[in-house]
């Protein structure tokens, strides 16, 4: 709960390289994490070679944070392993791969690092870039280092807008 | 990450009732998850109402542990309201729900509740039961109660399977 209340969305990182034990607390969190059927239809790709880092910045639209810190995780939903019929109608590979990275944030957090969810990136050009093949999506991505600021909370609705009792409202 | 490690699908609820300071400190925490565009395109409708629980229970095909809950979670993502284009091909609202669910999911779980996401149902007949607009999409349920069982940690891949180096493997 306490973690959930002081995570931010981390956009500035110091150089300090992550410990490897810490990557592996990390990474195991997103291991533990629940998905439909214990399927567990994602991978994720730690991206820590610089060349490659710049690469990924470029396709996620330049986001300099991204290769200003020491790793970039990409977080791949692999549809054909998942359950296939969430509410009779999708597929579950994106819900378990963001259940998965929501590990990866609280857990880090509570290690004292930085994350930060990515949604604005060009899957094709990451794909092309690491190798991914072409049935594997990519759902998210996110930078892991030490923070190298403490934001303020940002705004969030009202729960009276984000709740209904019983019935949609 | 105490929380992540210790946490389990429960699928057996004692008739305790959950406080409501307990319930707001679960829906507060969905509250606080991040979004693309922090654009909060979901809401969770709290079901408690036993016919209403019963009516939504077949519709997740009679999974009886949802009707013995005390509560049980409807998870909708609105995609209207949500950043369109994550990786430059999907909506964001079932990742962003994932995450508001799976925050529940860890809040809950600290505070002594117990959740299980519920991905096999009917979203027509979930819908319909609870005047869902045609345009949100149900994307999870969840029973919210005091656990009545403490299941062992259920198996997962290896790390190796799941986490591949600079690029995809």
């Amino acid at each position: 709960m306490e973690a959930i209340k002081t995570r931010r969305s981390i956009r500035k990182f110091r150089e300090t390289p992550v410990p490897e034990n810490l990557l592996k607390e990390v990474l195991n969190a997103a291991r533990l994490a629940p998905s439909a059927d214990n399927a567990q239809p994602w991978k994720i790709i730690v991206v820590r070679d610089e060349q490659m880092k710049q690469k990924v910045t470029q396709a996620c639209n330049g986001q300099k944070f991204l290769v200003q810190a020491p790793i970039v995780l990409v977080v791949c939903g692999i549809p054909e392993d998942a359950f296939q019929t969430v509410g009779g109608y999708m597929s579950s590979h994106v819900i378990d791969a963001s259940i998965a990275l929501d590990h990866v944030t609280l857990a880090a957090h509570s290690l004292g690092l930085g994350t930060c969810w990515v949604a604005w990136f060009k899957e094709e050009k990451v794909k092309d870039i690491l190798g991914i093949p072409e049935d594997v999506r990519v759902v998210a991505l996110s930078p892991l280092g030490y923070p190298d600021e403490s934001p303020e909370r940002p705004s969030r609705k009202n729960l009276e807008e984000l709740i209904a009792y019983d019935k949609y409202e």
